[in-house]
């Protein structure tokens, strides 16, 4: 906090007004009247302010030379909010039996590791852009809602855009990641991330960490956390929520599920995807349901889960396994008309162990560039074939060219995403070396990377 | 047809029943009772069954030994079906005033230009598997629902998998396209193609045939046409109902809306995707509604056409722009974490003229790979951004990384997909020589490939 004159003010204001952060309380200025919750303004933000989250979940700022007058409603926030039990998900989502009271002094334990992005940025007041400068600290400041769901650890494990994470980073998160499980302090670890990659990090955690005792939850906002119209809070209170509350351990994303700010959905750390650049229901999961929905206190549980490879919530520390290494010469090439083969020799020039060929379709790529894919095979490259469509499974025996694929080598890898094919792929050459042994891998489910059924809106 | 024993026993079985193909019909045999419309079988397929289109939709084939009697209910299809007034679209469409029952004489005529794909493939009985062999005529035969659409003209200028079409295919199906619409015969004209890359196509035929009198319809199917639960027939008769009803020109893709054999979604040709591997509603419009939806002869439009760049039917064949140029020298780069900046400078040195940068979210790409673009731009090449979420649109002034990319000479494609961003690269390099009308033309809209208005479900 600043030590200016202003916010000298702003704290005599709350002083004479007998108000604190987190109460809830009427404001009067010249021309308007204010209802909302007083939250901390960030570190570097204008000190002429004071911040008021509205009912609607937007905040707004108000000049302190305005204010007329400010009036306590209520002291902070009612701790208990009871689930609307009138709120009903589609039919295939069932009720899980989440609605403890934790007391205080009982609530469960979690880490929040921050590494950046839009979740932890402010705006640039300088320029209009938005700036990844926020701690986890003062991002659970920020939120005082967390404080009735959780006793939170925050931690800065890095401070990058996501655009800028790359296989190492995955790595270093994971390490710190199962320290903190190791310790046996925690009930839950969330991990606030840039958007523009977290489905390739949480495909990377469900990975390197295994036999999970307790729940991950990466969690983003598409809007920063300092906007009037930040998903940032909901967000991470939904992320919370599901991780203290859920019985299943895993890795998930918790992100908005529709444009309201009513109802969290928490995706399959290995079966989500960023489909829209800005709205805040940009995660989708593919081919599957979401796997819990979260509104308030209130877990909702895919009942698809039970196709799935879930445990639940142990206290098997031992049993975890931890293989944090990437490597990253795999290449991802997305193939189109007029894609020029020479591409497949170049990524085999370079070193790659492997390809991830974003066919079309079923899978398919221009029968001229099965010279290339011989080739690459010849040399111990193993090419593995997803679809840029998306949604859906490869079928590479349906049609002749496919058949001529699967006969150069060419490994279909059925549902899997091509990030998170991609992802794998770089786990399974950091961690064995044998090229049957990566095969074998790639091609079982060790996270719901692949699906028996496949269902989708 | 073949002229073996068990074909003439067909046509003999067909003359004592006293009923003909296209009539409808209730078979018995040993075990069963079925009623349905007697199709034309393909020309390779087995001669021991006669083809069976039952109510659902689907084909059966019936054993011409096991038929103890087939008797006729009624002659041929009603040639008028009533459109269905009751049903309701959502309610951003409006009905299109095109209840008009042509008589044969008054028929429109189509031109169906064949250019491969499974809409004209066959199971190879042999294998199981799905080849490319039917031709324009032999689908336009087994469909005798097209009859009393139009007067239809088919006729194969390719036979090819789609993921073989290559820009100069594009080039070739564009000039026959022109040819046809220049002959002043056509009413409109239906492209029959592979699915695998439709969607690149449609963009093709957009930017190299503007200004269009008619309108040009490109379908597929997800099965192929001799299986029974091939989308191939409601897929055409969609199609078909569209170009010669509407009253809008334009290049389209006609496919199903929904997994029913109900509605036929018309999307515009720049702004659609195959966004599933294998459902029959593959096809996805990004960020806008369908143009239109077809049920029976009832057409419905999108209210959103008087946002889009629209124009009506029309006789000045004069006013046809053709530019069916296509330079392949273009790449499209998805970006990803671990993504090894040569890709950049590998596509420098193989003389390419443009790259499409996949990046992720609103446009972003690590910033390690800042120098190699701007070694590219420094070569002139010209890198374009577009983003891999597919839904939403480029914001580069939002984060200071995206800011820097401005200032490296990046330039954002706003909400245009990926793949019309690639095939519009190829055409503008194919048209203009000057780097400076080819970025004009990249960033002005040509043919709905930008829209003002984000929309999506």
């Amino acid at each position: 906090m600043t030590t200016d004159g202003n916010h000298i003010k702003l704290e005599e204001l709350f002083k004479k007004s007998n108000v604190k952060l987190g109460d809830s309380v009427m404001i009067e200025t010249n021309n308007a009247t204010h209802v909302g919750i007083l939250i901390p303004r960030h570190e570097y933000a204008d000190a002429n302010h004071l911040v008021l989250k509205l009912k609607s979940g937007y905040n707004i700022g108000i000049k302190i030379g305005k204010i007329k007058s400010i009036k306590k409603i209520t002291e902070k926030v009612d701790p208990n909010i009871k689930p609307d039990t009138n709120y009903k998900y589609k039919d295939y989502f069932s009720h899980e039996n989440t609605d403890q009271n934790f007391s205080q002094s009982q609530l469960p334990n979690l880490s929040l590791l921050s590494t950046g992005g839009t979740i932890s940025s402010k705006i640039d007041y300088r320029t209009g852009g938005v700036m990844a400068a926020l701690t986890a600290k003062e991002l659970n400041d920020s939120i005082p809602e967390l404080a009735r769901i959780a006793n939170i650890d925050p931690e800065v494990v890095l401070s990058e855009y996501s655009e800028n994470i790359k296989p190492e980073h995955w790595s270093l998160i994971a390490r710190k990641v199962a320290n903190n499980i190791l310790s046996g302090k925690y009930d839950g670890i969330i991990v606030s991330h840039g958007t523009d990659t977290m489905h390739y990090t949480s495909a990377a955690l469900s990975f390197a960490l295994q036999n999970l005792p307790i729940p991950i939850v990466l969690v983003g906002a598409q809007r920063s956390s300092d906007r009037p119209s930040s998903d940032a809070s909901l967000n991470l209170i939904g992320a919370c929520t599901f991780a203290t509350r859920s019985r299943f351990s895993g890795v998930f994303v918790a992100m908005h599920y529709s444009i309201s700010d009513e109802v969290i959905a928490c995706h399959i750390g290995t079966r989500v995807r960023k489909n829209h650049t800005s709205r805040r229901d940009a995660f989708h999961s593919i081919d599957v349901y979401p796997f819990s929905l979260i509104k308030k206190d209130h877990i909702e549980i895919s009942r698809q889960y039970t196709d799935l490879k879930f445990q639940e919530r142990n206290k098997n520390l031992e049993s975890m396994v931890v293989r944090p290494n990437f490597e990253s010469k795999v290449s991802l090439l997305k193939f189109y008309p007029g894609f020029d083969c020479r591409m497949i020799d170049y990524c085999v020039d370079l070193g790659h162990k492997a390809i991830i060929l974003e066919g079309t379709g079923l899978g398919h790529i221009n029968k001229e560039c099965f010279s290339q894919i011989e080739n690459a095979v010849n040399k111990g490259i193993i090419i593995f074939m997803t679809s840029q469509c998306i949604w859906g499974r490869t079928g590479l025996t349906v049609y002749d060219t496919g058949r001529d694929l699967l006969n150069l080598g060419v490994i279909p890898l059925s549902n899997m995403t091509s990030e998170t094919a991609l992802v794998k792929a770089m786990w399974c050459f950091g961690n064995f070396t044998e090229e049957k042994e990566v095969i074998k891998t790639m091609t079982s489910n060790i996270a719901n990377e692949f699906t028996n059924r496949i269902i989708v809106d």
